[in-house]
């Protein structure tokens, strides 16, 4: 059977079909800029990358063209073999801990989240508009980035503030990435060959998360109420004392909107090292001895080993510490010095096992008394297999 | 020698005269309301509390009084006997790293540093003035809460922001607590009887700081730009998504300074309880099995165990737990739940020796791979100490 897994943003939609017999990718691909001018789309076949320059006035025009040029490439012979679409959706907020398969209420739900994805959910809105409207028959399935995190315990997931900011306005820790988490739990259980472990997944690219998982449970996770907490990322800051606000607004002349802004737009990696957002180029610079460079690398990694620690003490130790992600996947250096600090905890990496990019593997030493395990995630398959498992429900 | 310690605020003063020779204490009191009606003062005297309505008009009368009471008490005879006063101040920036002998520039120094002391500085710069008008012949020393915390590294004390609001506008983490957390590391050198050891420094009372120290020196603190930051204090929620002020600005049609009044003031313990800010009254609370004292407690007991996890590691272990001030020094319960939450790092503590209050005792059992002390922190002594120090360079 085939899936299609949609992330559609306010000018862009990202997909990929599924086979799902085996789970293989058929084809993927963006489309970028649209309502926009230049806009545009990429399709990746078998190795090969198409582009080509297309007006895409709304989000329809996209979906349309990307199923007409499915049947153009062979790769199905009507619309109606596309049986399931599994949108990816930022915000659950606390109703939705799992998937669910979208009809009017949920779509009404998701514009009432609105003010919690502010950035995502109109654009997610209109990506699942236009998938009802070209595949009328197909079961649209929504697979939450909240959802994993919805087991948080109640004094997790609080805030010490005013608890009617809570009760009212909705403010609590949410989490993010928990796609990629329950990815990474899954994955974890099958190398494992156990249901019970305790369990630290690093989601770090250019935004970063960290959770704790008991069990293929999500106990903590590091992102808050919203994309901007928790660990530095490329260009967020992550946390930071909240009193620096009012006090930069009055130097800057910006009012809070703005700053918050600043702390996701033009901090992180960014901000302290007034070079780059991108870990790759952060560590090159490093290998050049920049030292604002090697001020952010060692900033960054220290945010991490913060959160490690802290999720190693609350699972009452570890059994496994997964790396994921555009960094956690590739950066070897970042790996490294990020499990040296861990030393006093017993966790011990083989250099060269660890001189690896983009695969499943044990990077850890025999003697570790923490498993560590870098794991490509996939989010895609993820929101794939979700949508195939609420269709056979 | 005499000297005298002094903690200025806007609108009172509070002393503790000290004979140095065996750091006795001869007297301590607090004058109140200063500046306002119905001021007065209490003075605590062999174990006995006077009390008297005054009328303070400003800083100089309350020092006067004072004075003048010491001769009528027969504690001084003669105002030159006082040779040294050591003053509190809240915020030494990036100039001081140690206490300073106070002249016109050190005077002019801490009123150029009022933007990061905004609540502290006029009331300590007036209790200053004062002293220096009753007792023009006394060596006068200013000890800064945050000159211990200025070993930090770099990327320990920058946060991932613009690097120019760092440079340009001298935000930074700079802790608070430092004359306490000195205090402990002191102690703590006396009673392992050694130069070298890794110390987790816990000053908790209504507000609240972790401290991991190296062979004397600060590594890291929890506090940060301001005393807000860091673990869930009495009323102040420590670190928080920074997100969520501009969300509740809207909600609440509120400016960010009334935001952080909040967090400042409304939130923490009191926020989340919806019922006190005092860890006593919580903890009855939660006996009475009241659910939302019990989720605060819960909670500020995990912020504290987080921030002992990340110092654990950031210490490469650590040899001794110090928990101190008015939660940290009396309250059993919170003590025994967090130590419980850190048997992963072998920590153990002996619940006999845990039922005590106010002393300087070893806590954990002999088999714990972690030493816990509870250490009543003297930081009228400490500045006493910097005084007699300074005096004697």
């Amino acid at each position: 059977m085939k899936i299609l897994s949609v992330n559609a943003g306010s000018s862009s939609l990202k997909f990929t079909l599924f086979e799902m017999s085996d789970e293989s990718v058929l084809v993927s691909g963006v489309f970028e800029r649209i309502g926009l001018d230049n806009s545009f789309y990429t399709i990746k076949l078998n190795g090969e990358k198409i582009r080509e320059d297309v007006e895409l006035p709304t989000h329809t025009e996209a979906v349309q063209i990307l199923l007409n040029k499915l049947i153009d490439l062979n790769i199905i012979k009507s619309f109606d073999e596309i049986k399931g679409v599994g949108h990816r959706i930022l915000h659950g907020g606390e109703k939705y801990s799992d998937s669910v398969i979208i009809n009017d209420d949920v779509i009404e739900n998701i514009k009432e989240l609105t003010p919690l994805g502010p950035l995502h959910h109109p654009g997610e809105i209109a990506g699942i508009l236009a998938l009802k409207e070209v595949l009328p028959e197909a079961i649209m399935v929504a697979v939450y980035d909240t959802a994993f995190h919805q087991t948080m315990s109640e004094d997790t997931y609080l805030y010490p503030i005013p608890y009617k900011w809570y009760k009212e306005y909705n403010v609590r820790k949410y989490g993010f990435h928990g796609t990629s988490h329950k990815y990474i739990a899954e994955t974890v259980k099958k190398i494992l060959k156990k249901d019970n472990y305790k369990l630290i997944s690093c989601h770090i690219g250019s935004g970063g998360s960290i959770c704790a998982i008991k069990d293929g449970i999500c106990v903590d996770t590091s992102m808050g109420f919203t994309p901007l907490a928790g660990i530095m990322m490329g260009t967020r800051s992550g946390d930071i004392d909240p009193s620096i606000i009012p006090y930069v607004m009055e130097k800057e002349g910006k009012n809070a909107s703005e700053i918050i802004e600043d702390l996701n737009k033009q901090s992180g990696v960014l901000g302290l090292s007034e070079l780059c957002s991108d870990m790759r180029d952060l560590v090159s610079a490093c290998d050049e001895g920049n030292k604002q460079a090697i001020l952010a690398k060692n900033k960054y990694v220290r945010r991490i080993v913060d959160y490690i620690a802290q999720y190693y003490v609350l699972l009452g130790g570890c059994d496994i510490i997964v790396f994921t992600a555009g960094v956690g996947e590739n950066n070897i250096v970042i790996r490294r010095e990020i499990c040296e600090k861990l030393s006093c905890l017993g966790v011990k990496i083989d250099l060269d096992l660890n001189n690896i990019r983009g695969e499943e593997t044990k990077i850890s030493t025999d003697d570790s008394n923490v498993l560590v395990y870098t794991i490509p995630t996939n989010e895609e398959l993820m929101i794939a297999r979700d949508t195939l498992r609420l269709m056979n429900r």
